[in-house]
């Protein structure tokens, strides 16, 4: 059973992600894993807040109402869903995620989404030292290569860093099982 | 020349570093290349924030008061330096750095300081995010290992994964010759 103060936060899983141009990624199948987590939550009640990475450059990918910026098949937010839209990587910057957190009595927020070292990261980091007890899921999280870095390298070397001082980090698998 | 709208933010640069404990680091001259930078900015009437991490547990090597607590002797603040002190790794997180510095009128914050993936990390990607123009000064900036990386890779993996997205990754020369 969820408790209604645990929060599901998945971080930008838009089409943007799905354009070549990225080259290759960690998690491939991150998106799957985070739709598990996602119907999990739906089937259990539990608060599930959608961040959208929305940009006014109109070449962004991220260009608000452009294709690319719109979320990925698997994890389509269902009409009563929160959606945040956030212009920095921080979801908890120049948005109303924090309030929306303690309005909601949450005090544990899961976290998924792109990419780990940027977004998801900086996200992660300002969620525990905001207070919240954050766990991260690993397969539902992907980072891209970052020259010389391959992007398993920056997926795990990033993990590393986030992981005891401000997230715990867990498998969808294995989050799934604390709850079952 | 250094604008007053630039501040230089050392972060952490205590003697709780100085304690074996840590294992390697990735950059044993830190505090002096940083040393370096505090005389210049001093010399120029640059503005200098100091950040204290300080844990009121007893145990804690960042506890208020102890020896530990205390600055590295080559970064000593001097009598008008402020020193603004935190307990997460956010230098922006239940303290007033982010209003200190618009009320300075600061656009530009040139970051240093331990450890790079933990507090520096943490503090550069706020601070970029937050909307100043971030530099992080890298063999000013020190990482410790984590098992199983050591304190090199963590350094430059987490230097690569906030170059271009949050900050300006430059060395104290490079930074020096700017204002030359």
């Amino acid at each position: 059973m969820i408790g209604n103060n645990v929060a599901l936060v998945l971080v930008d899983f838009q089409k943007a992600f799905e354009e070549p141009s990225w080259g290759e990624f960690s998690t491939p199948k991150a998106v799957f894993k985070a739709s598990e987590l996602l119907h999990y939550f739906r089937d259990q009640g539990g608060l599930v807040i959608h961040i959208q990475h929305t940009r006014t450059d109109p070449v962004s990918l991220f260009y608000k109402g452009s294709l690319t910026h719109s979320f990925m098949e698997p994890v389509l937010p269902v009409e009563d869903e929160m959606i945040i839209q956030k212009d920095v990587n921080s979801s908890f910057i120049g948005t109303n995620l924090e309030s929306v957190l303690k309005e909601h009595g949450v005090l544990e927020v899961i976290i998924a989404g792109f990419t780990t070292q940027h977004c998801v990261s900086t996200t992660v980091r300002m969620s525990g030292n905001l207070g919240f007890k954050t766990t991260l899921v690993s397969d539902a999280t992907s980072a891209s290569a970052i020259a010389p870095y391959d992007a398993q390298t920056i997926h795990e070397v990033t993990l590393a860093t986030l992981r005891d001082e401000f997230a715990d980090i867990v498998t969808t698998e294995e989050l799934l099982l604390r709850y079952r």
